[in-house]
């Protein structure tokens, strides 16, 4: 059966996660529906990253298998019309070998976290930022973040319920930048690493937040990872500001 | 009684447009609504720009009167918080003189049109962009957009439910730009006049879309403004991507 890698964009806002659930709704479940609509059977697919509940992706990427030879343009067009009107496109599709796997293969996942500065309540970006009324000093969390990256056990950022075999993980890059977007100032949290621990980014994010706010000293970020101790991490930021933006593989499928 | 500017964003998706009616919802009767938990009467605000149904702003400007005197900031965080759970926030607030207006005194509107150029259906920014799913000539657009700045009589842009007394306005600016958006190649068409006709925006736009998909020909907007005849405009293009972006004033309230 030929499979064909899948480049997904979703609004993680109405759905329990990516992950297929018996009775709840999910970014997986919706795929695996529209699937169904072109080939009547059980679907299952794979995909680099489970995202929770209410984390969104610009840049997920999932495979697929089908008995039938599909042009990959006109695969993406059917299931994005199958998709409607669930908030799920797929922005690109590529037919890759039998032994390519969108979880196995992947050699790199990148994260944005969007945090936005300001009294007011968010509106049009409500369900894609986090909104922090108080000033951030973005220059402390820079210094914060810098301890964190490289080789390090992150039991302190990791959810409790994380199946991952070790806590070991090697953070390749965390950029703070400040953007001046529609709602006013953003501070954007770019994270990349070979692979994440469960609610590794919104823990992380949490606590330089704390940074930021003046709660916690730069080097706190360096005690709390050395403490490898879930007990030690800041408060889990919420779902809505995190995205899923892409996941590196060693031959990229949409690479035309 | 105080006079306070409001400098309002909404997320204009669930309301049937700024301007208050009997048993719609409306942004409009929002604020009010907010207004009368803080003193329990009738209010009546002004606005700027009475936006239609489904179209957004981040700069709307209104003005109410208070019988009490309220510190600006406090004013605002009072209307925000009673103004929970809709999508309506105060950005800022300032105390004007009693004979200022919202709309009388404005001399400047600012409007932008945001064009998402794919073929994927949008999710994240479904609220706030038009998906024109073919290849768009941003030169083509520019050339056409020139025909409509100065003093021209918009008759071709206007909705035939226009109310205002004249159809001739003054276009200052049309500028598209390109931009990488997170969900791909978007055109931002941005437009400044004193003020506008009902629906020329919109009438605008969608005939600058019909000059980059090739359909029209630049020079053919300068025919349909010479026309002087609605029915020599092109599709109106749906409200999802407008927003009115901000007034100005001889005298900015909110510039401290």
């Amino acid at each position: 059966m030929p499979r064909y890698a899948l480049l997904v964009e979703y609004d993680g806002t109405p759905f329990s996660g990516w992950q297929r659930q018996a009775d709840q709704p999910s970014v997986q479940g919706a795929i695996e529906a529209a699937l169904a609509k072109l080939e009547k059977r059980d679907h299952t697919i794979a995909a680099a990253g489970r995202t929770d509940a209410g984390v969104h992706a610009r840049g997920q990427v999932a495979h697929c298998d089908l008995e039938k030879d599909w042009t990959p343009f006109r695969l993406s067009e059917a299931l994005n019309y199958h998709l409607k009107p669930a908030p799920v496109a797929i922005r690109d599709c590529a037919l890759v070998s039998e032994d390519w796997h969108a979880r196995f293969s992947a050699v790199e996942r990148r994260y944005l976290y969007r945090v936005l500065v300001r009294r007011a309540p968010p509106t049009l970006e409500k369900r894609q930022v986090w909104r922090v009324p108080h000033e951030l000093d973005i220059e402390a969390m820079r210094e914060g973040a810098a301890h964190l990256l490289g080789h390090h056990d992150f039991t302190t950022f990791r959810s409790s319920i994380c199946q991952a075999k070790s806590p070991v993980k090697t953070m390749d890059e965390v950029t703070l930048t400040e953007v001046e977007g529609f709602a006013g100032r953003e501070i954007h949290i770019f994270l990349r690493a070979r692979s994440f621990l469960h609610n590794q980014v919104r823990s992380i994010v949490g606590t330089l937040e704390r940074v930021g706010a003046g709660a916690w000293a730069p080097v706190d970020v360096k005690h709390a990872l050395e403490a490898k101790s879930r007990a030690a991490c800041g408060p889990v930021c919420p779902p809505d500001g995190l995205a899923l933006m892409g996941v590196g593989y060693p031959d990229d499928p949409f690479a035309r």
